[in-house]
């Protein structure tokens, strides 16, 4: 568990991002997911701090409701999943029907996917592919064509991880991204209940840092915890991971 | 983990559930979930539906938004992360405040860890693991002794993989599903590192059956495998564990 951030420097702007996971078979556990750490991570990098996930099910109430809430909490929401051909595949429409804006066959997205499909292959399924919420813009798939899309600030995905990234991709370079967070790990190996009471307090002595002691337990070996200081100032790293340093040298000295 | 959804029998109860992933580090990416399918998939094989997962940060405001939400609307809610001993560990807490209930070292759960730690070793950090709710049920947990709770409807559990799934089994048995699942318990004294590849493999040879594998490490400083095999068909069950009992006596050949 990571410390709440810190409000940050002046002049850092914070860019936020709110996630919504799509569909039934994740919810079943058929489909482990493996959007949200992608995205997360991805964001994070970016310097965009993800605030709130949910994951919803293939039921039209249960997406507005995430998308219209998420969207207006936060700067960015992704949405994965539910824009395939099949009949289950209602993102879109969902998508339309929570800004309350119409729904058709996309004129340009019906030209990509004609450069994929032939007429005859180009099906009534596959066109569903194309419907595309009226005011949206396009997000390129390079991995199999068929177009996500962005409406105001939610930018809808697909689910299937190789295509969902390339649209990620495609996305990142219209995203703005605060200043990235700058870290350093380190690893202990002593149980974090050892380290906690101090850990606690070099997290107040060090405002502009966010602290986190993320407890890992090797069930062949041991019990350890690594230590994750990150501040948007980086300057506010070293005196943190110094104390952080000190401290676990003095606790296994007391413990040897 | 390999258990197919199925439509529940005619006229069986809907039992649904809420999932509330509790942790910054969840949501930086740092930390990659894996609760989220493994409570789905066991849940799924309970006859229990998932029917919404909210991944939350470390804010008192945001863990009771998604708890008092869900409670409301599910059977059932579980929530992963947040009970450890550091400063950042605040999930008890809120979930004391989303219920508008008291909050204090719990005898049940001190009288837990002092089994556990010597006088020297029960210090203020790992003896906020005993704070407990007013009026909440203990957890067991076999894996690391801290217990996780119950308030109402709402199962509070941890957040690290081998401790969750541990909780989840001692939960389970109290919960009310279309489907109960049958199991048998091997007790491997060996390291999880060494049979998990194995043990993977036998999970994907035997469809039909859940395959969970839970750490310990006792006060003697023994390491060992708690291996649960899981059905619903109880004539599944033998053949995976006499897979699993032959691949323990190999290994342990090749490691003597």
């Amino acid at each position: 568990m990571s410390t709440e951030p810190e409000s940050p420097p002046a002049g850092a702007e914070i860019v936020t991002a709110g996630i919504v996971i799509i569909g039934d078979e994740i919810l079943s556990g058929r489909t482990k997911d493996k959007n949200i750490g992608y995205i997360a991570e991805y964001l994070t990098a970016m310097g965009i701090d993800t605030r709130e996930v949910r994951v919803v099910p293939d039921v039209p109430e249960m997406i507005a409701e995430a998308v219209n809430t998420l969207r207006a909490r936060y700067t960015y929401v992704f949405t994965c999943g539910g824009i395939g051909p099949t009949h289950d595949d209602i993102t879109a429409d969902s998508i339309a029907a929570a800004f309350g804006v119409g729904i058709d066959h996309d004129p340009r997205a019906v030209a990509i996917l004609r450069e994929r499909y032939t007429e005859a292959d180009l099906n009534e399924a596959r066109l569903r592919m194309a419907r595309i919420p009226f005011g949206a813009e396009l997000i390129e798939n390079k991995v199999s064509k068929a177009p996500g899309f962005r409406l105001e600030n939610v930018h809808v995905m697909a689910g299937v991880p190789s295509i969902m990234q390339a649209m990620l991709d495609a996305v990142a370079p219209t995203l703005k991204g605060g200043r990235k967070l700058d870290s350093v790990t380190i690893d202990a190996v002593i149980g974090e209940g050892l380290i906690a009471t101090p850990l606690g307090e070099i997290a107040k002595a060090h405002p502009g840092t966010i602290i986190g002691s993320y407890p890992y337990f090797d069930g062949a070996k041991r019990y350890g915890t690594n230590i994750v200081v990150r501040a948007r100032d980086p300057e506010l790293l070293a005196p943190a991971a110094a104390a952080i340093e000190a401290m676990l040298t003095r606790i296994k000295a007391e413990t040897a």
